[in-house]
């Protein structure tokens, strides 16, 4: 697709944009990409998330069938969280979003917040 | 890259999701790329983006060096958006995006409004 072939605007891009920008959002689903399926691993693994978003942002994800919430009956209960084939499928937007950003964000700018 | 290539998180990809995540920058980007240059062209492009939201953003990409601002001198003045490189090589996160859109986003589901 050469960039004069995208319309100027496409409502199933503009909110498939506004699932994966959502704060943090991007980052779990890269975790979760990367092998992590328990909630304290994808908790650690995510500088600055606190429990409560990353719950939030679990359950948002699992309304959006991206990611299921699997749990073996066992003592304690185990519950690991894993991206449906919706969820997999974004593994080609992380990736051009990865590779953009390891050639054009300077890593000194990583460490402004977003207010 | 295999998904199990990516780490579990990083700080320059999670730099980029904020700033092409930000409510309307993903539409302005994609604007963008189709061609579009004048401000009235992308708001109008655009369903429910104020001015003030556009200009605000406009800015905000013109800060991170994404969009460059042209100002040809004539009567009335012409000011340009263009994308810079580090915006034109944006177009294989707008288009992974598009696609993943195109194949999993149900068209119904774009009449909900992030609150």
């Amino acid at each position: 697709m050469a960039p004069d072939e995208l319309g100027a605007f496409c409502p199933l891009y503009h909110r498939a944009v506004e699932i994966i920008g959502r704060r943090w959002t991007g980052a779990i689903v890269r975790a979760l990409l990367s092998g992590l399926t328990r909630f304290s691993e994808i908790a650690a693994a995510i500088p600055g998330i606190s429990d409560r978003l990353l719950s939030e942002r679990l359950k948002e994800l699992e309304a959006e069938d991206i990611v299921e919430r699997c749990v073996t009956p066992a003592t304690p209960v185990r519950v690991d969280y894993r991206l449906t084939e919706k969820g997999r499928a974004l593994v080609d937007v992380v990736e051009a979003l990865s590779a953009w950003a390891a050639r054009w964000i300077a890593p000194a700018t990583t460490a402004s917040a977003r207010p």
